[in-house]
């Protein structure tokens, strides 16, 4: 069929993405100790609910929706669909996933995309103004109406507050929803490097935005958080009719309920991160450059092609940009499985490479 | 939120739908045992290349096409947009799942719905050939292209091979792909009323069809099955752009690997139908009548309003059609997991009150 | 290309449909009239602003929306689109143009329509409350949002007053939209079997509507009267993004100022009817059946095949209804361009024939 | 309603786009002398035929499909649904009018549009080559399958043949389609400065194109030409689907069949780039820079603030780009109808301002 970057399955280790290893061991015992009952379904099982619950309280939140959806791309689309007009249109860095690998998802259902150009991978305050002036001429022009962002970004950066204030205060000025997209919210929560925010800042400060499972720990599954009653009273309707309205629901349910029991979503994130703090600072003590500072899970290294090679014997790693001839910037992905053997074994050879 | 005619979870035994119970033990031990290995995704893990070819052999088939879907309403919705140009409509049944429960998803895609009328639950050649003839107005109607049917239907009826054999022959003189929605297609396959084909039968017959799992012991997941090798080619772009693409494709992987190792997805069906037997001679003993011959796992029964109340303090079921002050027509389904000693209970309490 | 029933252009005269003959002489007149100056465009000019201050005075109405489209088809698609979400869903009978005669336009824009059974042509309040009695399964079914009626009907009734109000009345108390298609609006409020109405009763009654010019003496263009203000305000974005927004709209602005200057609309429309009511008693002094009452400007005849033939040497009509091989019922419409000698001729026809 | 840039009518003259003048009189002359006869519709009648065999004569080929829809949205709309599958996406350059100005027509049928930056307002090769590339990440991403240009351009700029042939030439090595927006495709022919082609060999180097009558002399419509006949057999189902299928489509017919009778479509562009020359040449004549070479009939100037005031007391014109406190540039746009007293009145103007 259809031909993609993945690796063959092998006996190399993969630091390609971060849903490669399965469940965190504590949701799958969740999802199997949950298998002996009878449940409704379409997210109204007891284990959803209970998920549910456990994501207000860390949201400090009594009465936000609280929607599963099975992808990314399915928590993207619906979230815009429900929250927006076909002729109104979203405004996204040209780095988002949305435009870059969703193969056309947000406009199945009409929505314009307006591309601006990101700042370290983030979208800026002044980006907006510039798409909000230069969609003056209506009704020959989209309306902008909400602004997608994604936190962590696609390269692992992360936005501050004061950033996501700055922007949060542009959209309300101008009639904006902010969206954030959450597929790697805990990396970026845990970020030591660049993070002073909490959930309920995220909450505070965006309209609508989801919670990642799937790069965190969970089989599948994303919780898309709705603060606007009206759209999340509607919400479920555009899950169904997207085709992501799951029937045994507690698949998903058992998941977030587990993540969100205590703090493990935030402990599996923090070990990613600390994995690539780790392999990052490897990378660099071994004498190759690393892109800028190391924020979240996401480690993009200057190597040489004689170095990649050697490496792919052993690892799987996306080549993220070819440099020409003689190198090429590479990503690594750290995850709260991450086997530190292999860490060291990658860091030895980049060590014995140099 | 949206209200839903689901129960409140409680200690009543549910025989509403086919997915309250929790996956075949023998697939979550395949989904636990996967767990500890790196897979690549999308698709691409070891274990949906299996399952596929463990369908494939059940198939008979080296090279059809098999895609996994999270959702039955995904596989419905995704088969026919990758089949179909916008303007080229499906005829269907209007009891038909598409037509009835999926929230416009096929009409997110532009397709119009040509609605005939049901016979037993099943769409028949004269009702395909009075759908072609009524639509020949081009460019202001539009094209008919696709048939849509269910096996077993939405009322638990069973296609013959002689039945289908006349649908796919009407539709191969007039240009019309034949798709059969396969929700549940096990307990069609295993009917010992009504049924004499196999699933070979089934993809000889059809141009595109699908394997429900969510009905028959998974945890979710469909496997539609693609004939057309142009269609296969570009299938996952469908299923990437409806937001359908699971990453960590192993979750329905190793529950379809497991289903057709052997023969347990029709086991399963057997048993389920077995169950229905069973219910049906109890309400039929206990003196109610019982609609027409129960085929697979669902039972329509005309029970009087006070029966009625009285099984709902211990029974969850499905109020089919209301029939005034006296009765009312109600569904029980069983399944694989049906508790034998709930279903004494139920037949026990029916003939109480009879 | 694709077929139609179109007949060759021929010598034959044609009771097709009623837009075959060319634009009422005023009208062109009006065209040519403004031909000369500069004129902004995109529905700001000034022939279409006074169209607009015209038809809000026969409406009595200062501040309703008006907007202009080329075709009916684009009226129907961007007022449901403009009033509705995505999952949102239209009542509509099975006659109706939506469902029968527009290759999904409504689809296109992800709407379901739901299907009710009419009554001589009509839409009727029991049907409207079975539909809301049907779905209410949420979020598994679309959502009913908006009745769709077309006035006169698409077999050329007419509904009363009493009727509509009766329509109102249960779209009101179940939060549903009422949507007119007035692609004939003017054969129906003229129409002297049947109505009790005026335009302002047809504002007063619905949500939305529209005022067909096509049909009555325009060379194109449909005028779209939107209540809703918030829907009005942004309803030119959807008339954009649906293709339909005319650069120089003076070619339908005039012709719509013309058209509503005075009475012209609906003389024209009158005189529909005064043809179709000398056509009607033609064909019952000759002997055939004429099916019901002809309220409007459509006749339908039952006639046997001898006498169609003979018919179709010299004439152009639509055979409506094969009823086998002795007889079919053929429709014929009349406009306010209906040549009197043809008619005449015709009538004589069948009195010669019977 | 909505607000726009269009100015008030009033007695300032307008250079601000193409179609603020009426129709050339010789089409009006043909509309009003075809107004007698009846006419089948919908493209059928003898009018539009006679456009197609006219226009077929002028493109030297026998049986390319050619169609009428009112608007050059609904034109590229309507190409691109027919040409492409929802999954697969078009390229277009940043400042192309499917981007910049249609309000999301293109994405309400699900494709992405893939932005490349224009040189000189033309997409390049090599510009397309590097979307190519960008885009392997199936099925993660939309595929690209289609190249949109304008000609001429949204700056006035013309396509030499060499650069077409290089456009068609990447595009065929990599499966694209190439499809030509021809809003001004009458300026771009008879452009004096950098045109080598004809319509033929506009016809031998796309895949389908559209000649634009709304700009060009028409009251409204545009003609797509279709090569490839299996989308021409199905394209008015797409006309149909999108609301764009006029019913009385001599009132698009007569116009086409007149401005290809002969050569007027072509002498009127001509007219419109000698004027725009003229213009130019005055604006340089008086001392203020003239972005470029004016290749067709825009005309684009860099002026300060005072002397825009100044000409606004007495024409209407485009504010293209606001480049500070001290001046903007501007666009002027003539047409075949430019009358050269105005005209002379800006140039003077202009020079009395310098």
């Amino acid at each position: 069929m259809v031909s993609t970057e993945q690796p063959e399955a092998s006996c190399r280790y993969s630091f390609l993405d971060d849903q490669s290893g399965g469940a965190h061991p504590a949701l799958l015992k969740a999802l199997v100790a949950a298998n002996s009952t009878q449940e409704t379904g379409y997210g109204r099982d007891r284990y959803s609910e209970s998920a549910r619950q456990r994501i207000r309280r860390h949201l400090g939140c009594d009465d936000c929706g609280i929607f599963f959806v099975p992808t990314g791309t399915s928590a993207n689309a619906i979230s815009i669909a429900a929250c927006l007009r076909p002729h109104e249109a979203v405004i996204a860095a040209t780095s988002g996933h949305i435009i870059a690998r969703e193969t056309g998802a947000i406009e199945l259902s009409g929505h314009k995309i307006i591309h601006v150009a990101p700042q370290n991978g983030k979208v800026t305050p002044k980006a907006i103004q510039r798409a909000i002036d230069d969609h003056w001429h209506f009704p020959h022009m989209a309306k902008p109406r909400l602004v997608y962002i994604s936190n962590a970004t696609e390269i692992g950066t992360v936005y501050t507050k004061e950033e996501l204030t700055a922007i949060k205060h542009i959209c309300e000025e101008n009639g904006l929803l902010l969206f954030m997209d959450g597929a790697r919210i805990g990396t970026a929560l845990m970020s030591k490097v660049n993070n002073n925010m909490t959930l309920q800042d995220i909450l505070a400060l965006t309209d609508i935005f989801w919670i990642g499972g799937t790069k965190n720990g969970a089989l599948l599954g994303e919780a898309v958080v709705v603060k606007d009653l009206r759209i999340a009273s509607e919400f479920e309707f555009y899950i169904k009719q997207h085709g992501s309205l799951i029937a045994n629901s507690r698949v998903i349910g058992t998941q977030f309920a587990e993540l969100f029991r205590d703090n493990l979503y935030f402990d599996l994130a923090l070990k990613a991160n600390l994995f690539a703090e780790t392999l990052s600072a490897g990378i660099s003590g071994a004498g190759f450059p690393v892109l800028a500072t190391t924020e979240t899970n996401s480690i993009f290294a200057v190597l040489p092609w004689d170095v990649i090679k050697k490496l792919q014997e052993h690892f799987v790693f996306y080549i993220w940009e070819n440099r020409g001839e003689k190198e090429a910037v590479v990503r690594f992905l750290t995850t709260w499985a991450t086997d530190d053997t292999q860490l060291e074994r990658l860091v030895g050879l980049l060590k014995s490479a140099s």
